[in-house]
């Protein structure tokens, strides 16, 4: 997507074939940083500290930190240690394990001495098939905005409602809540987006607010507290968010508070859609509320914050008084019944085991 | 209550008898700064930058407000101008109003000496009529508490979720959604409280936290996103939150957000409770969705937002990208469907016309 009005994706390799480059996130949006991952460290750190994040964009960084360990140390204890260490940096997001299952098998049964360019060549083609798979899912995507389009009065734009970041900044390209609402951009159709904020990491209010705006698509920044007074009020014409697992039922791991914006789209009428690529479900899993366990981060990110000062340095600042503590669930799950509809690259799927099944009937 | 260990209501008279004092509420957590009222336009102002906030509060600071404007000037203009200034400061909040008539009814037929006295009286004693209030929400939400504590193994905490700041600093002392809680805290009941940090102003990470801290009840500040999560698993007996205005049909009109939380406890069995003294109640109105007007603050709340530096030093700090605008809706209204009791200075009623009949019955 354009920044400044050019292209980036959001990690590519290095030219020197022996680094990653990523934007780093945890800057965004006051300043555009580029990183480069030298090694396996620095690329569990980026996951850990979110300098990258997003289901997507988390399989990639680990499949290009299993790239870099490839570089020190091909061996198979080299192997696992890296899988080891990039498996430990993020528990929620599902296809973090898939990218280091994918990059085990690849490379389980090759000699040494070419995991390292085997690797890097599929991280490579890991972010190309991201890619192609956000595409396909803006493609099963547009349709829903269509339907709501053809319902507004000409000019009037569709309001969609989004949490969190599953935007291109979450993936490698164009997004997967996202890439439905830019090809409707691309289509001509008016689009304005309400942008949850998304407390404590700000996601919305940083990332997707800063995509948005670099491709030009009108949004308007909300507290998370605001979604449900203005489905009441008929502003919000459809949901569409990620997730960082689905299970085989259809319920919905995401980003915390998408479960509250679920239960007022359903109270309200409002169709409610999670757009997903297939490597985010877990066919292992059944009842996402009981199984899915969620990531407990650190309660600095809700006592402090940071941002940019009038004076344009970037500062922390605490909210809360000294001694209150703070808990900070990252995660929850939206039970299926609540959900509308899945987008997948393979196309919509009814938010159940049958619907999932019938996409990807090899999974069964 | 208690700060630093000594007894403080949020406004009280100055000992020279022309002025009002106040706690400077923009500034908790972090700093304890006491402001002098001294005319109309300082506690207008007050209202207006929410120095002091929260329904009871706004009333009592009105009335004072009305009390320093015949000081300066007892004509019949003078009251009416009075008036009208302070009722443009918040449009949402009932009592602000309620307080407003009460003053004028007292003092339209008052010789213009004699206005100052009355209207000071008045104030004060609207002060004391609400802490009698607050305490008498107590003691009727207390038994709902008792009665989780009762299912509870020994020892283990009655875990009460509450939006917003409803608590001593939106009243004059012990407030309204913690009134009970204070009363179990009494009473040697062992409590936990969930507080949402509530955006855009976190008054629950800024007032509630402090509060609760300086009266040594436990507690742990959540995202606004975090409820919904807690109550699936089963971590909230209950919901206490306060209101700003109630319909004579039980719809509560609250903090933005509260609705969200509503909808989640209705959905997870847990009950829902609304505390509120009757001033709170506008037994004009049927509709809360569609006939309570919705106050829109400054986009400024939502993009920017202040807090402590590591080094002491207070700041604002910019969370969005500039260029991105945000929109600030303050209250919603949650249907009284979600309501599973209102608690009120007569007791405990159904969120319903019926209910509210019942306790106020001069009122139908």
């Amino acid at each position: 997507m354009l920044i400044e009005g050019k292209h980036h994706r959001t990690i590519w390799p290095g030219e020197d074939g022996r680094t990653a480059r990523i934007i780093d996130q945890t800057l965004l949006p006051h300043e555009f940083v580029i990183r480069e991952l030298g090694d396996l460290e620095s690329a569990a750190i980026a996951i850990e500290t979110m300098q990258v994040r997003g289901a997507p964009l988390i399989g990639a960084a680990a499949a290009y930190g299993v790239a870099l360990a490839m570089l020190a140390d091909p061996s198979d204890e080299g192997l696992e240690a890296a899988i080891a260490r990039l498996g430990r940096t993020r528990p929620t997001a599902v296809n973090l394990r898939w990218a280091l299952d994918a990059m085990r098998n690849l490379l389980g049964n090759q000699p040494r001495e070419r995991r390292a360019a085997l690797a890097i060549e599929r991280a490579a083609a890991i972010c190309d098939e991201d890619v192609a798979i956000c595409r396909a899912i803006g493609e099963h995507g547009l349709p829903l905005i269509e339907k709501a389009a053809a319902e507004k009065k000409p000019g009037e734009p569709v309001n969609i409602l989004t949490h969190c970041n599953a935007g291109w900044l979450a993936t490698i390209d164009r997004g997967t809540a996202t890439a439905p609402i830019y090809a409707a951009q691309e289509k001509g159709i008016p689009v304005h987006v309400w942008v949850d904020e998304t407390r404590p990491r700000n996601q919305g209010a940083a990332l997707t607010a800063y995509e948005l705006l670099h491709q030009g698509v009108p949004h308007t920044v909300i507290a998370d507290n605001v979604g449900g007074h203005l489905m009441q009020h008929g502003m919000v014409d459809l949901c569409i968010v990620g997730t960082d697992r689905t299970t085989r039922t259809g319920d919905v791991c995401n980003k915390i508070g998408t479960y509250l914006k679920a239960l007022a789209a359903h109270d309200n009428g409002v169709p409610f859609y999670v757009a997903l690529p297939s490597t985010t479900i877990d066919w292992t899993i059944e009842d996402g509320v009981k199984e899915v366990p969620i990531e407990q981060r650190a309660a600095e990110e809700v006592t402090v914050i940071a941002g940019r000062t009038a004076d344009g340095r970037l500062e922390k600042v605490r909210l809360t008084p000294e001694g209150s503590p703070a808990a900070n669930y990252a995660f929850d799950v939206t039970p299926a019944r609540l959900v509308t509809a899945l987008i997948t690259e393979r196309g919509t799927a009814e938010a159940s085991a049958t619907g999932l099944a019938e996409l990807f009937p090899s999974k069964r």
